[in-house]
Parts: structure tokens; sequence; C-alpha cells
């Protein structure tokens, strides 16, 4: 089966790095599941990700040890810390946490980092599947900025792919459904690593599992569109998104750059929802525990932007610290729908940082959404003509987030905005009258 | 009427810069309007495009005069040199050549520079509409890097929109059906000039009248792609393209990382084709009068590559010329449907300089091209897996060049090919068997 | 004689530009030689410097007026606009207000635009020298980004060095001492214009009359310190230098950089010292008619920082205006001497924005600069081992701001200084002790 | 004493890299030891330098183990590999060789890379002077792209400085004169590192012992010119050299620009001298066991140009294995005396690729270099007027490669040259004629 055939819509899932930074342990992750499994997954919502060094039995924060000694198999491959997952003692992996997940009708995802680990070449460990060594393929000049865990895999040298293969073997015993590669879609030293990137392509589709494969950081690069579409179903369109205006307002015009390229089995994405309490062991992104920093109104349109553009949704916050306000924000019917179902949408104009996407429904209704991203109180208007689309043959016009029905103009729609804030219009046919 | 409805498959044409630099008359533009019209016309071809500098009276070449004077009206725009367009006398413009061409069934479509005459600028001419005049709305830092007759127009002065206006509602009188505006799309000085491209944008769709936008030259940036895609109907992916493998060879990258945005009403651009006779008065591409510089296998490779991705098909040569080769090679009539109807064209690989494309025809059948890009003979294959496509279920596989019917095998198809060569493959189902 | 031995120590003088913008009168330049003749001569100040558009009769401001008609005679030579220039008139150009200066016992210079005006190459006027026209040496692409009145003159053309000779030959008869060329030494759409500086220094060569030639703006580029050494006596580390202090912090690195370029003939220049009043007729530098914004320690620590590196010094500011302060400022003989006759100066060393210059007095003196770049009260401290030196041999440190003689340590130098304040010590042996 | 004031001329010597990559032994080092005693000492040749990788007891070619361990103290410091260098036995180090070079009047040097072994790193070793360890001063960021044994050090952590000192420490002990610090004045992924450059500079400092400072790879950039010359003694200018045409003919330029930078105790460095035997166990540049690939016009051409301009002399070949040329390169009294002692340095013009150089040598001598770098025989002449010089005033020519007198004229220089040959013409004023 083909990767485009996975992920036909935009993967809806919970990550812990924006809470846990890289030291999540096995109750945590599995009291995320639990919440979801309850709350959340009747909306669709269904992966459950553990974030960044999972091998690292000393992790305390979102801030590295450099060169700190990982678990590690006799193949070079890195094993979850006995010590934060105790269920993957004896070496059973990650397979029981994501027989448990898998247990509440939920899906199971990890993070890598791309490459192999350092220390592994250092004392030239084996690989499976390959009489090659960990030293033989490694790459002389391919390391991480920001993490001194791995050197990347030179895909000239023979025992490279086997490497890859061998890692991915590992995560499809263990029943892994989601793979978030790091360090991979871009670098500050090298650009894109695309030649992994491939490595890690063919892997997985030998491996005999299906597995979502997202890419990080960002930004990706658009001129790698194609190569990306063609080997993942989701990269990064952004350095990791935190809690704060002027990255959200840049993803304004990322998700108009990017609009073109989203389509089932590959998505652009914008990065995840730093929303309910998080930074719990984290310092990420400048701040540390705290319920996100964004108003209601920037979280309102955070969440409509991601969902009219289609992004991936993965919930950063931990998810048993939600409020009602949170909660509500994750359950919207409308703009999950908007976001799984919707179809066509684009950029209508942007002016003076007053901003309006379209898309349509996947009934016969369109949803307008209307931005007003300057720090000023503001109306934001669009007209039949701007949208295309013949306002006044929609006799229902409702506001998605307050459900009232709005009285509007024949020929456009309107909005007194606060600043930073939005309104998503839902425009239906009601057959009825 | 939106410009996404206009241009709802790549536009089929000639221009008249690959065999006649910015020297071409109005007997030679008839001439191969009546040959369009006498045997291309049927197979779907419909513009004749004038290409640069039909205002400059004494051009000879494909090399410019700088700073000389050019013929303009009193309102700071260019008027076609009556003694190169004999019609064009008493003020009436291209009016009469756009009549002509209309009166074979046909279109007629002109080039322009970005921006207004700096001759208009430097005696400061009026602007219609506008009680501004050209000294206040050029852009100060705005010139083209090969071509003296313009400078850029600033879109923050008044007056910079009723220029564009004024522009296009004279085109609107004249007939025109497609512009092609240069210098804007890409820029060694400066980018492209985004501003200037919706300024256009907003003139044409005030002037009452469609055209066809088409923005040069090329590389544009992929990281342009949406608002090329909002402002106009198609735009070069790449400089001037002659008749030179290399740049052929480049166009398979190009192509591959421009194949997300091909769509009706909006074009990637793969240039001119320069088939058949061309140079007769341009040095442009290090050549001059002459047969097209490619081996027949390039020639077929490139209509076959230009044909899959859908960019829009402007033949250069000089039509009088055509032999039979040439004429065959534009009017194959798969070539056309695929490049007219085709849907999910996309590069099934590429490996070791081996590639194959394939697309959907617009009935039930499958096309598929194998081409070799290196120097060598060469056997290309592609598997049923590979194409994500039962091969078996296939039963008549056709060249589609040759019309032969191929033995193929069940699961994979397999061409060889000389250096630079390609075969292009119909995969049809005979119903009847 | 070769060009370096000209301007043997730095240019020291008085330009039109801080306060008169491009706009400048006869009379104001010649209130302003007579002030200097009075009150700065006796210390070594001796040009006075027309800058730019001198030959634009409208200017009213620094802001320039896009495209409009200049002075210009029958060869593309810009001519004093006479309305502004009175004693121009009947084509005397220059000469007399030369001529006045020269009686003062001072020397004259003008300000040029590198270039042929645009109107002489729409015009398609005539050069000198040669039967070439304007039209035909202009560089079709070579603009300035910042104004509108010239286009560069392409080396590769005949006529274009007999047309820099005749504008030199020009200038030669009206007597002017110093030429600043401008839109040369840097440019953001081109970087700098090295052929044309060669065209400038042949011009000059041939012209019969010695005259400093000093290339604007900058930043000039260290990889063309040769070159700029090779053709020119000053040339700019700096992109326009006004009264704020980012760029006066930014200096120190500036010459840190150019130290090893400093030498007879040849100076990196630091631009104007923008001091007195200022702004009179020029908004450029964000401000309009003032008093510098500099405070006194700022102005202390530039004056010393010029003196020690050696850069040409000259006035931006309407000397009849001078206060005390001011006057003072600029006749310090202790650092026109070290200006005018230091050797070896060094940055000693720069620490957490404490930063240190010594150089060698003309006599066995040595001066030390103490300067506190940080925003707070700092303490700075050089020793001998630090300098090189012996400070216990030298039995006199003075202050050559204000004269005291300071009680210091046998092995160490040491300031309090106010936040971005700088302290001038003279080491001395009195020998008579 | 200040490090400028050693290496107060340009270093001479022999390095071991061009010959031997990095697998140079002691017996080697010594037979090339002895040779210079015997035949190049009196020349004022002097230093004995081993190169790349001594720890690496199996280094077989210039090609890099990667990962491999290395020889090394306890203190994360590398150690000779005692199979190469058997008198570092017992920890005694380079102590015995560097004795051994001492003994015959010469002076020792070695190569390093930059920072720390990455072994010590990933196993935490110590530092001497330091309760801090290796992995706590690794850079977490910051490697060699084209070799895997080291990490650079943060400057910002605790210990850094230590580390540095201990290294010189020991070198100081082993005797060590001279330093060639690797992957530091420019890096592909990094640029300079001027925070290691600083501390190694202060290691120095501290050691209680005088050693030439000599920084690689380069291009360094003229931007650094001030710090690189505030720090080392010499530094790259260029990548590693070979004996190709395209390199030498790019060293012209390089020592145009950097020709303001030459001075006691800082010299900019075209890098080693590829003469003689060469690539013995080296196939660095593209070639392994040859004699030089210049061609003898090109050898003096490069033994000109680097004696004129003053770069330092390393000789890279097998000096056991030089012929009669070689040596008589390499002795040719004039060219010492004024890479040695020459003033004043500069080309004095560049015209289509005849350039003309001079030097004023320490008597009242002027050398004047003619060089044709086309690859057509050429005539290559420099006037009085363009030399600055009255040439009549030297009433003795000589040819300083033949010794012959030559004829020349009263006000010109000239010489028919050879493709890529030069002549280096000494004028001298014979006082008794």
């Amino acid at each position: 089966m083909k990767h485009h055939q996975n992920a036909l819509t935009p993967p809806l899932g919970w990550n812990s790095w924006d809470c846990y930074g890289a030291t999540v342990t096995e109750a945590e992750v599995k009291a995320n599941a639990d919440y979801m499994a309850k709350h959340l997954k009747q909306f669709g919502w269904e992966y459950i990700v553990v974030d960044i060094q999972w091998y690292e039995p000393d992790a305390v924060s979102s801030v590295y040890h450099p060169f700190v000694p990982l678990d590690m198999d006799t193949f070079s491959r890195l094993m979850p810390a006995t010590n934060r997952f105790p269920s993957a003692r004896e070496g059973k992996g990650f397979k029981p946490l994501a027989d448990y997940v898998h247990s509440l009708g939920l899906k199971f995802g990890i993070h890598i980092m791309r490459g192999i680990p350092r220390q592994a070449v250092h004392q030239n460990q084996s690989i499976k599947g390959s009489n090659q060594t960990a030293r033989a393929i490694a790459h002389t000049n391919s390391i991480c900025p920001w993490n001194t865990d791995m050197y990347g895999v030179d895909s000239s040298k023979e025992g490279a792919q086997s490497y890859y293969n061998s890692l991915f073997d590992l995560y499809a015993e263990w029943g892994v459904d989601f793979v978030k590669v790091d360090d991979i879609a871009d670098s500050k030293l090298y650009g894109a690593h695309i030649e992994e990137i491939k490595m890690i392509r063919r892997a997985i589709d030998q491996c005999g599992r299906l597995m979502v494969l997202s890419l990080s950081p960002g930004p990706a690069q658009l001129d790698h569109a194609a190569v990306l579409e063609e080997n993942a179903n989701m990269w990064r369109m952004t350095d990791d998104f935190w809690d704060l205006w002027p990255p959200l307002y840049d993803m304004f015009d990322r998700c108009y750059r990017w609009s073109k390229n989203v389509g089932p089995g590959h998505w652009p994405d914008a990065d995840m929802l730093p929303l309910g309490r998080i930074g719990i062991r984290s310092v990420d992104g400048g701040a540390s525990d705290r319920y996100t920093r964004f108003t209601k109104d920037e979280q309102r349109t955070m969440m409509t932007l991601w969902s009219v553009f289609r992004s991936p949704l993965m919930i950063g916050g931990e998810l048993r610290d939600n409020d009602d306000f949170t909660l509500e924000l994750l359950t919207n019917k409308d703009l999950l729908a908007i976001n799984q179902h919707g179809s066509a949408a684009r950029q209508v104009y942007r002016h003076n940082d007053h901003v309006v996407w379209c898309t349509n429904g996947h009934d016969d209704s369109v949803y307008v959404a209307l931005f007003n991203l300057t720090d000023n109180v503001g109306t934001v208007t669009v007209t039949s003509e701007q949208l295309g689309l013949p306002i006044d043959k929609f006799n229902c016009v409702e506001d998605v987030w307050t459900h009232d029905i709005l009285p509007q103009g024949n020929y456009e729609l309107t909005a007194s905005l606060r600043p930073h804030a939005c309104q998503l219009l839902k425009l239906k046919q009601s057959r009825g009258v």
C-alpha cells in the first residue's frame, strides 16, 4: 500500500513535547491516552506520540544533556529508558505501551532523531542485517546543530539502508503507527537531508506495517515540496511553534504559500497546538509551567487557521489539565469537519493584515474565516465577488464558535473583530425554507 | 469572470521571439496566422503572439538598441511602429491586426515590458485617467537589467494603477486576448515584482475583456507559487529556453518541483518550443538562422515532457518553414490530448537519469513516458508497483510516436532508448477483447 | 605625481551635506569658507566641499526630486545651478567660487555622482573629445538605487574614458582640489563599481591638477582594500553616518578591521562629523534642524576615535553656528596632532565593550584612548604588558581634553568613565626632570 | 614577549603533508631534518613540521579513517602514535624528536586540529588543571567538515581555557617551536572559529615558550585580517594548494588583496610549495606519488610570487628526492633575500593577465617581477612611471634566475615570456662604475 493511502485526512493527536520536553514517562503517556479515549476519541483524535529522547534515562527538561550515554541495544538501536518506561524492560521496547494505546482504540507514535547514535559509532557497534558497523555507515560530516545524540547516516555506504530497515522493523514489531523524524526537514547547517528521507521511506515501505511519516523541524522549503510529498505524510512549515503572537502571525503567510500542497496523504504541518497547560517540564519557547500565553481570541484564530488550512493537529498540552474552554476548542465539530473533510481551501485576500480564507465543507456548506491580524479593532469584509460565490444563495450564516445565526447582507459578509481575533462563518442552504 | 475560468487548458500558440527576435513585421505575423489557421487550428492551436519591442521602429535583431526613441502615444503608452505594422497607422494600434487574426478563428496576443517608458518619464508625459504624470509614478529604483525601455511603476504612488488600467483598456480596445508581461516574474536585480503583478491583475479585471496573463522571465520561485497562481494564468519556470540539451535536461527537475502547481487556469510554463526554423533575425540562445539544434530524439523528449507536464505550448519556429517531422510533432493527437486533458501527471521515479512520468488520459487510458537522460543507450523500466497500476489489466500498449502496439510484460514496461530519447506509451483497455 | 603623494595626511575640511542636504548656496559656502579661514585654518583645516546636486535648480532638501531636469552643458557635463551659484553664470562653472576659496588660503572640493546624466543619454548628447554620444557609453544596467540623476558609464565602450577625462578636465579648469564621487564604493544593487573607479583614477591622472579622490558611500568591503588604495585617497568604511549612538558604536569595529589599511595618501573614511548645528535643510538621518544629538561624551568619543584611527575629518555642521564646545572639539591640538601625524595606531584590546586604542605621537609621546562603550559607568584599565610599553618610563600622563596631569600607576592606566565616554591620555617623558 | 616579536621574517621550513599525508614516521622526519641541516640551513631554512594525525596509529594515506581510536593521554591530550614515532614511548611525546631537530640547529613544529578528541568527550575524560571534563567543555555544535577526530571547544565553558593551556604546556615541555592549527581559519560549516583562535593565543602566551602560530585552512577572510594578525603569526589565504595551474593563477589575486597585511610577525600564507617529489603516501590534490606537476616555468613563477609577496615558505616535497633544479629553486639567494628582507612589495599593475610586482631589496636594489599568466607567449612591459622609479638611475639589471645582466631601456623593462612564465629582475646601482 502506498503511503499516500495512509493519513487520508490530517492526523489528529497528542504529543508530549510541549508539556514534558524530553522527559515524559510511561504513566504520563498512558494518562493522556486514557483522557483521549474518554474525551476526544469520539471526535476523531487518535494518535498518542512520545516525543524526543525516550532513550535518555536522566532527561529532566527540554534542555539536552550533551554526549551522555543513551539506552541502546546491541544493534545500535536506541531503546526506551526503562526507568521512565518500566514496561520496556527485558528488551520489550515500546510494544507493551503501544499495546496499551491500541487497547484504547488509539494509535501509537514515537519521535526519533535522524541518524545513528554517536555512541554506537565511537564504540563501533553492529548493525542488524549487515556485516558493516556503525562506524562504517555514519556520515563523517552530518550532525544535528542542537542535539548531540546522533550522526547522520551516509546513504552511499553499504549497510546504511540495512540500519534504517532494522530500525523500522523494530518499530513495526512494537506496533508503532506514527513516526516523527527530527533534524531532517531542515537544518541550519545542511538544509534538508533528502537522501535520509528517502532511506526512511524505503525502510517503512519494507517493514510490513503502515506508519505515518512526519518530518521535522521546519521551515521546510517549498522547493522541496515535491520530494517531501513523494516521501512523507506530513512535514513542518515552520520551526518549533510556541504560544506567542509573532509566530502565529507568520503562519498566515506560510499557510498561504503552502496551500497548493495540501492533499490526501500529504499535509504541510503548522506544528503542535500549544494549548492548555504546557511547559510542565520544558523551558523551550521561552517559558516554563503555564497555561498557554495565547489569548482566547488568539487560540480561536489558531484553531481556525489550522482547521481551514487542513494542518495536522497535535495537541501540546497536558490533557488532564484541560479547562472547559480548551476542551471546547478541541471538540468543535465544524472545525474538525473542515479540517478533516474540507476542500478547495484558499486565502481569498489579504489586505492591511485583514485576511479572509474560505473552504468548502463536505456537505453543500461553505466556511468563510475572517481574521483581524492587526493590533486594533477592525471590520473585516468580504464580497460575493471576492469569494466567487453568490452569498445570497445561502439563506443561513452561522457563527461556528457561538452557533449564532447572523444577519448578513446579500453580497458581503462582515465582522467587527478585536485585535488578533477571527470569525468563522458557516454558509448553509437550509433546504426546507 | 475570474481569471482561472480562462485558460482552462494550457494555451497553445505561436510566438515571434525565437525566429524574429525584436523585429517581427505585420506581414510575418499574418503569414504565421494563416499557416496556423490552415494546418494547426484543427488540433487546438489558437494564439498568435507578437513578442517584444513592436514599438521600436529600428529593431533589427534580438539585440536591443539602448535608450532609443520608441513609438508612444500622448498618454505614455507605447504604440506599434507603423513602419513594421502598417495597419497600425492613424493611431489604430493593433486593432486591425487583431481583427485579422480573429477573422481566422484565432486569438491575438502581445508582449509588453513591465513599467512605463523611460522616455515618458524624462519627458514627463501624461497618464490617462489621472492628473499625475509619468515622472510621478515611475519607481526610482526599478529597471530591467537587460533592456532600457522602461522604468518600473511604484504601486504606492497615486496614478500608478490608473496607468496600468489605461494600458489594458487600450489592449481591450484592440482586441488583445493574451498578454505576456516581461521583466516581472524574476529579475536578477530585484527578484519578482509582486506589486506590479497585482496591479496588472487588477488592470485586466477592470478592462472588460478576458486576457490570458503570462509572466516572464523565469525562473519564478516556488515560494511565489501561491501569489503567481492567484494573479496569473501562466509563469515561467525557467530563464529563456533554447535548443540545447543542458536546459532541456534541467527542465525535468523543474517540472518535478512544479508539478503540484499545475491546474485549470494556472500553468507553470516551460517556455517556447524552439522547433523548426528559428533564429531568422535573432542571435539569442547563441546561434542565428538555423533549423533547431535539437536531435529528433531530443525534440520528441521535449514535446513529451511539455505535454505530460501540461506546460503551455508556444511554437518558436517560423511556421511556413516547418518540415514534415516538425509538423508531425506539433499535431500528434495523443500528445495534445494529454497536454490539454491529462490529469494527475506525476514523476514516477528518477534514478541515475532514467526518468519515468505518468499521466491519466481523459478516457480510461494511462500514458507512461520513459526517458533516458543519459549520454548512453539504456533500458528504462517501470513496474506496476512503481506506477501504482496493474499493468496486466491493460491489454494494449501503444507507442504514441509510431503507433506500434508493443508487447510488454504483465508487471513492467521497458524500453531500450538512445541517449536523450524517450518512449511514450499509451495503456488502453480494448473493451471488445 | 602619484596620487599617494597627495593627501599625505588625512584631509581636514567642511562639507555641506549634513546641514544643507542637496541645497547649499554659494553664499553659504562662502560664509563657511570665511569662518574656516578665520577660525580653523591655523589648525590645519583646509577643504571646503560642495556636496550633492549643485546642478539641481529646485533642490529644497536632502530628498531628491526624481527625474527632474538638471543644469548641463552641451557635452553632457552637469553645471552649477546658477540660481544657487550666481558666480557660475555664463558657463563659468565653479571657477569663481574656487578662486574665492583659494583666495582665503583654502582648497575647494565638489561632490559628483558616478556616471553620465540620464537626461544626456535620453537626449543623446555629445561627449567632448569623442565622436561617441551619451547613449553609446551609458551602461545599460547601472543605476544608483537612491538617486535618479545618472546612468553608470560602461568602461568597455569607446568614448567612456573620454567622457570622464572631459569631466575632470573641466574640474581642473575650475580649480577643484577634492572630488567626492558617490554611488561608487558600494551599491546595494551592484556592490562596488571598480571599473568606474579606475576610469576616474585615469581621468584625474591625465587632467594636470592634483585632486584628492574620495569614494562614497560605504561600507566599502575589505576585500576591495587593495584596489581602493591603488586608486583613491579615501573611501568610506560605512554607510552615511549620523548623530546616533548605534552607528558610532559600530564604528569601533569598523576601525579595528580597517586599521591595517591606513597610510599616507590612502585613508579609510569614517564619514563626516555631525557636530554643531546640522539638518538645517536636510531630513536625512531621521531628524531635521538641530544641534547634534550626540551627548558631549559621545562627541569626544567620536573625535577621539576618528583622530586616533586617522580618519579624514569633514565637519558636517554650519560653522557659523558653532558653540564654544564644538569649536574646542575641532581645535584640540593633541587630537589634530595624532590625526595628522600619529603612527602605529592600533586597538590594544576590546573586552565587554571596554576598548583601548593606542597611537604614537610624532614626538616621543604615546597616546592611549580608553573607551567605555557600555551603557553603564565603568572603569577601563590597560597595563604596560597589554600596551607593550613600560608605563613607568613616562613621567607625565596628561588628559588631552582637560590638560590635567593625572596620577597613574607604574604598570597600568585606568579611568572611571561615564557611559559612552572616553579618556585620551598623553604619555610624555619630561626630559628636564 | 609579544608574538609579533616572533617570526619577524616569514618562516621557512618543511612540512610532511604534501609527501606523506597523515602517515609520516619518525625516521622520515629525521631524514628530512638531516637533509635540511646539510643543504638548506645555511640559506635560512629552519622549521621541520610534522603534519596531521601523528596520533593515528593506522594512518595509511591522506584519507582519514573516520571515528577510529587515537593515542591519547589521561588528560584528553593526543599523543604521538608510538608505532610511528618510537622515541615517543613511555609518555615522552615529541620531546626526543624535538631534541633531535634542535641538535641539528633547526626548529620543530607540529600540526594539531582545533578542539578536543571526540573519544575523550564520549568517554568523558579529565582535563588537566580543571575539575571539568571533556564532555563539559566540548562545543555541542562544532565539528570539522572533513575529519572526525575532534569536537570544537566552547570558550564560554569553565575549563575550556584550561584544556588549551594544558595542551600548549605539554607542547612547551616537548620543545615545540611552531604549531599549525587546522580547521580554524575557515570552515565551510561555520566560517572562522575566532574564539578558539583567541583561546589558543592565550594558551601560548601563558606556556612560557615562544611558538609560531600558523592557522589553517583557508581562505581566511580579509574581514578577519585584524583579528588574525592580533592573534596569529601566519594564516592561510587559500584552501589547500596543489601543483595545478588554476590555484597558482588564483594566488595572484589573493596576494594582491592581502598585500597590505604583510609585516613582521604576521604573514598571510600562500600555503606549501608542492615541489620535488610529493604524494608518496598521499592522494590529496588529485594525484599520488609523483614529481610536481608544475612546469619549470610555473615553479619559478610560484617561487617568485611567494618570495616577492613574502609568504611563509614551507617545502612540501621529500627533500631527499630533490633534483638539482628543485634544490636551486629553494636556494636562490635573491629570492630568499626578498622573501626575508624585502619591503614595500606591491602589484604594480595587472592587465590582460600580464602582471608586474615590485619590491625593494634590503640594500638599495629594487626587484621587479614580470609575469605572463596567459596561455600564450607574450611580452610584458613596465615603465618607470608605472613603477614610480627612474629606471635609468639603475645601471645594472640582472635576471635573478640566470644571473645574466640584461640590456634594458632607460624608461621601461620588458620581457618576452612563455605561457605561465616570469622574469625576476634585480635593479642595482653599481656604485664603482
